[in-house]
């Protein structure tokens, strides 16, 4: 039980990732409407279901330290749906791709930053982060839809070239923004160097999801 | 344990009953883009994710009998998006006297129909069409609407019977289509006036509803 309110780095990181799950829950919601099975469309319609149950346990976790959900969430509402609207799937593997590798870009991102904050708001950050089968089920509709359309690959390729780079550019106006994020991930890391580390540790593991998917990065 | 082969009627209602479900969770989540506020939007977000957990019950169950949820779910798929895009809310309160009169509708037809089912899906089906505090949520939501601008009331009470409308109408082709349905129905009932007595229940059900909202049924 925190003694002192809380602060306002913790407020905002839980009050982003919240929003982050809501956003979530809705475009996966919506990008199940392209799946080609009534299989495939509850395979994504529960992963959004599963993001929502993480909103709703991170903005018990800010009521639970005073602070409103609402409130919390609204400074990153515009970046996170700047990022959605610039990398809405049109297909269904762009939006296989999308919730695979563009939410574990972010899952990344967070589960480092959760490092810095205090123990209980890092593990229920670490806690809602966790990937739940996702990568078997991306790895397989990806390899489905290339053996069916080779040229496919290189378009999907660009395709997560574009969601890192959307990503890190609303990451960036959100630090530019946020004061408190800023100091918890420069105060966490050490000094700009950690930052750079930071950032090549979520960039390999970007390397690597791709690479699983048999995609060049 | 069902020693036989299920029967088609109980393949059909658990069929319909979980294509329901997910074409639910799809238009929830699509109508919460509505919400005037982030917390009504995490409230329609909730119901969808809610409605979600019972399509995974209906199809798991599905699998436990021995079908195959996909195709127990195609014949459906017409009807239920039929009435969807029929009823498509196009202001927050619509979409919420939809999330409570619509679905209700739906629920108190399935509560009717499972009473003829045998014991462990008449039971799942109860399970499933729990109300979860829809209904507080919806006359507060109205009240607040109508409050704010009393001409509405006419046009959802309007909405309303378009509503019941578009659900007689989808249910009655489901029925001409689905012959196991059909007779699970009229033997259930007894004979065509049992038929008309449980077409008055659900009616009564349904003013009883719009009599909460506060709106002419």
């Amino acid at each position: 039980m925190p003694a002192s309110p809380p602060s306002a780095a913790v407020v905002d990181l839980l009050g982003a990732l919240a929003y982050g799950e809501l956003s979530a829950f809705d475009h996966l919601a919506d990008d199940a409407g392209l799946a080609p099975t009534l299989t495939a469309r509850a395979r994504m319609s529960e992963m959004a279901a599963v993001e929502f149950g993480h909103y709703q346990r991170l903005a018990d976790r800010l009521v639970a330290i005073g602070a409103d959900p609402e409130a919390a969430m609204a400074p990153f509402v515009a970046a996170l749906e700047t990022y959605h609207s610039l990398t809405k799937p049109s297909t269904w593997p762009e939006s296989v791709v999308k919730a695979y590798v563009g939410d574990g870009l972010a899952a990344d991102f967070y589960r480092e930053v959760a490092e810095f904050a205090d123990d209980a708001t890092g593990e229920l950050i670490r806690d809602v982060l966790t990937d739940a089968g996702r990568a078997e089920f991306a790895v397989h509709e990806v390899a489905a839809a290339v053996a069916e359309q080779p040229a496919i690959a290189g378009r999907l390729a660009l395709w997560g070239r574009r969601l890192v780079g959307e990503a890190i550019s609303q990451t960036q106006h959100v630090l530019a923004d946020r004061d408190s994020l800023m100091r918890l991930l420069v105060e966490g890391t050490g000094d700009l160097s950690g930052v750079t580390g930071l950032i090549g540790r979520i960039t390999d593991r970007h390397e690597e999801r791709m690479r699983e998917l048999g995609l060049a990065s």
